[in-house]
């Protein structure tokens, strides 16, 4: 009997995830789709709380995204970054003028006590989006890398200011321990018929969702299709870190490592055409091109796997 | 017996003080000059703390200021201020790209536990600025103004968003009870052998200062000469509301109510030849252009002041 979808959790990093959840957000009306976003990226930085992938998420939905970088507003400018500059500072994170803004209404509300599910719910309805963009949790959650090279990195300081050059030895979710999932988020997980991961960093974006409690137990113990977007085709990653890290963590960097990483977590899983070769145990899967490389490509694919879960049976 | 100066410190609040101060600067050199500046229009504006007064002296000294305004960075842009609009926000203060660079890192220290002299000494530097200029105190004092349409308004509010058109009824500087001026200020007033009050607002940029302790006291005590330059030229005030304020206070919109305002705080006077007619007693006083159209204008005007105090004999 074929699935009719109402409540599609989608869970996303920066780029790739957001691409994805655009994709669903042009089929599924704002009722049917929540978007859920890692925070382990966030960190202060000139006194603003920055959120790289809830902004990327929010402006890709907004449209307004940089098409380029797939990060950042379109046609941003960096004034106030060369005026950092001039007063001799080492400016290693983009800091565009435009996304500034967001940085200070968002900075501002959280001082003011408001939680950053409020005030993103906020910024975002104003540019527009109605699709419920959720942080995964409004505690702090921080991904820090231990590298061989200089020990312990705060992510952006790994990420960023050193990009992903050094050797991953290990990584942890500072202030996991302590932080809960948002009463909005755990309300979407447990009214999900569908929760779809998206092609993102396993380790680096999803792993911290995880990590916040009961995220996985909300996740494990539903009798939904629960989905997940391969970021590894033939070999590599479709952007960003993951295959590197992968093979400094010692994993293969296959979609299948990728599957059995996530493990009873997922009962589907989608990966690309290029590794059709594959055999992945223990779940339904689906085999497409997942490579998102314009908006029909978004939409396409996100049609495709919302098509494939409601033809399956899931139990 | 000509007085040889060697310790000169400048009152200043904005723009006027800025250009006087500016003219002093290109003739004395570091070791000579102190400018001291108003800090009551200070305030936070999302998330940031803006020292108006301040960064306008600071440009002028580096020679960065928008000709234009008097105030700001040369060249500006506003991409963060119209970001901004596109969230719903009212923006009726200008916040400038490069600008909001000085903010950010300003309030960011303070934030640490910085204090502002320490934070703005280290951020002139940084723009090639050698001359220290010392905010009044580091302690927040607030101009509130009191108005007949809207009751007490923060300064900025009144000044910038109702753009100083509400009527005055009166003023406070809130918090000065408790602030104090700086050790670095109180060095400056201690060792200063000649002090001159810019061509600024008596009550907006002047008084503030003075309710700090024990600014009034280390000037009063001191037998050396304290000279003010009429912000009031010919019944007007050459930029600002001093001349509306002055009629709605109930005072002669002249020069010489300027000078009686000051007191026994000053022993010498500098007005301007369409004044020459006006009686100034109790005081010392000169006569000159005092209006500054350029930066020869500034620099003939510090020139001539100087001149003037170090011919006169003072008790």
């Amino acid at each position: 009997m074929a699935l009719s979808l109402e409540h599609v959790v989608v869970l996303a990093g920066g780029v790739g995830g957001a691409k994805l959840a655009d994709g669903l957000a042009r089929i599924l009306p704002p009722e049917k789709l929540t978007v859920i976003v890692n925070t382990g990226d966030d960190f202060w930085h000139y006194g603003m709380r920055i959120c790289p992938d809830l902004d990327t998420v929010m402006y890709t939905l907004a449209g307004v995204v940089d098409p380029a970088n797939g990060w950042g507003v379109a046609g941003d400018t960096t004034a106030t970054l060369e005026a950092l500059k001039r007063y001799g500072e080492d400016v290693w994170f983009r800091l565009g003028d435009q996304d500034i803004a967001t940085h200070l209404l968002r900075s501002e509300a959280l001082r003011n006590g408001e939680r950053l599910t409020e005030v993103m719910l906020r910024l975002q309805n104003r540019l527009g989006v109605l699709h419920p963009i959720l942080p995964m949790t409004d505690a702090a959650v921080e991904t820090m890398i231990d590298t061989v090279e200089y020990g312990e990195l705060p992510f952006q300081t790994y990420f960023v200011r050193y990009r992903w050059q050094p050797t991953m030895k290990g990584l942890r979710y500072a202030g996991s321990e302590n932080a809960e999932a948002s009463p909005e988020v755990t309300a979407a997980l447990e009214n999900a018929d569908a929760i779809i991961i998206a092609p993102s960093n396993p380790w680096l974006s999803l792993a911290p969702m995880l990590s916040v409690k009961p995220f996985s137990e909300l996740l494990i113990e539903k009798h939904i299709p629960r989905v997940a977007v391969s970021p590894i085709v033939a070999g590599t990653a479709v952007k960003g870190p993951a295959a590197k890290l992968m093979a400094e963590l010692g994993y293969d960097v296959t979609a299948r490592a990728v599957a059995e990483y996530y493990g009873a977590l997922i009962n589907g899983f989608v990966y690309d055409l290029q590794d059709s070769s594959l055999i992945i145990e223990d779940k339904k899967t689906f085999v497409t091109n997942t490579i998102m490389q314009n908006q029909i490509d978004r939409e396409h694919l996100a049609q495709l796997i919302l098509r494939w879960i409601t033809s399956e049976v899931w139990d």
